[in-house]
């Protein structure tokens, strides 16, 4: 096994880990680098500015997960259609060094509707692998929250079906340019009580459409203060993707994958609907590539 | 019958229709005058600067609808509670002069799940028994789509129950300021099949959050062009109204009241899902108010 440079080099951010070669995090760091404020072209720049230390180890392999490998980033790594596991990840790499560094594909998969909806994920299929080794299991559900969550099947070490829902960026959006914007305060600490209830709310019959008139209308008749309303929302939406969690059944506890403030509220709500999970966090990322090194 | 002069002054515009002792409209305008630009303590002013002509003839009545009778009104006139009809319409008026000018109160209506939900109207009510007037009926199901679409309940003349969905202004977050109007073509112009594969894709099984990235990847894919994005979404949020039209079951062809371009989504996403409808437009307000003035 040699050492790995593993880099997750996303829509916002660069971040990277050199990993021994038992698999332990050496060191780690972020950068505010994301595939966004680099300029067409200058990639390979950058990459060398932060990571070329790293890189003198004569026998170092680089695997960058993440949106680096999308259209608009270093080069693209067409994404890898569904079913796929270990194996397809590995074969699709994208060496930009031969046998140095290379990009590692995203997940695709068409939907069964009319329309054979496609959906597509870049650096989850990463932390999903990742996740499962850490948990020791080569079948689970697993949801990764964030601005657009991904809701993942995984059978026999192979994602089989995954699907995206808006959640995060539709809070966004609600809390920040609609008009529950006027009467909820976004200064106010999470509040367990009101996002519970929010997810109580999300549970009952009538469209999301509707349940997110609530916000308003509570804070109107100052039935939820203010400064709860934001958590009150938060619980309405992750309580409506809960509603619907995915295609097929949940296998065993569902894995949460994200950073410590969405995993907290994901866990709070799957437990008040009486689904087990466990959660991971940054590791599940340095755990996926590592394994994906070994495999490849 | 006294003469009526009918006044409809929202949030962002001012209509007034002088209508005969028969019910005939003689006249009507429409400034842009909403309660919104009128500053506080101005609104006799404006109101008078409009329609003191009208207001002329000795036996005059005014009645005025919608949000100038809120709390950032010319005064509040407090909602009244549902189930209410014309009865209590007339009853709950708010008199600025004697006999002479009068606000009609919004409804508000209790939910019946465990937070008591409120929900409110102010504007509606009289369309909606104007409608009602129009069509020759006392029970049905109605919808006003809007920014706050309404879908309300209507029995032996009395609303006895309603619900806001944040359709319209939830359309007008997605398409201008999130993730998927990267991909869409706000210039096109309506496409029905677009819409109508939105409905469609909106009636499958799981949530709004999921079926809303449809948008962008099926952008991304080349399946459905930029400019046709934009109905397709359209009939997607539409569709999911549809899909839990209201609390109870529908009452007869359902009575669409709103605008010409919004009447002709619904009734095309309605007529498409098996549901039988009548669509109405401003007449409604001039009905309304009328057959208020008519009961009072």
């Amino acid at each position: 096994m040699r050492p790995l440079i593993a880099i997750d080099w996303g829509t916002s951010s660069l971040r990277g880990a050199r990993i021994g070669t038992g698999g332990q995090v050496l060191e780690s760091c972020e950068f505010a680098r994301g595939i966004l404020t680099v300029p067409p072209g200058q990639f390979e720049t950058v990459f060398n500015e932060h990571f070329s230390d790293w890189m003198q180890a004569p026998d170092a392999l680089c695997l960058i997960s993440g949106m680096a490998g999308s259209r608009q980033g270093w080069q693209e790594a067409p994404y890898c259609p569904c079913p796929a596991g270990f194996t397809e990840l590995g074969q699709h790499l994208r060496w930009l060094k031969q046998n140095r560094i290379a990009l590692v594909p995203g997940l695709s998969c068409m939907g069964e509707d009319a329309l054979n909806t496609p959906d597509v994920m870049r650096g989850e299929e990463v932390q999903i692998f990742g996740a499962l080794q850490l948990a020791g299991r080569d079948s689970a559900t697993l949801v990764l929250p964030g601005t657009h969550s991904k809701w993942v099947q995984v059978q026999s070490g192979r994602v089989t079906h995954f699907q995206t829902c808006m959640t995060g960026e539709v809070y966004g959006l609600l809390s920040q340019h609609s008009i529950l914007g006027k009467t909820l305060d976004l200064t106010g600490a999470f509040e367990e009580v009101a996002f519970l209830q929010g997810v109580d709310h999300s549970q009952q019959a009538g469209s999301l459409l509707k349940h997110l008139f609530a916000v308003r209308t509570l804070g109107l008749f100052d039935r939820v203060p203010a400064k709860a309303l934001p958590s009150f929302l938060s619980g309405l939406l992750i309580g409506e993707e809960l509603r619907h969690p995915t295609g097929s059944k949940l296998q065993g506890p569902v894995i949460v994958i994200g950073s410590d403030t969405l995993t907290l509220r994901y866990t709070l709500a799957l437990q008040h609907l009486g689904m087990a999970c466990q959660s991971r966090g940054a590791e599940a990322t340095w755990a996926g590539l590592f394994a994906l090194a070994c495999a490849s």
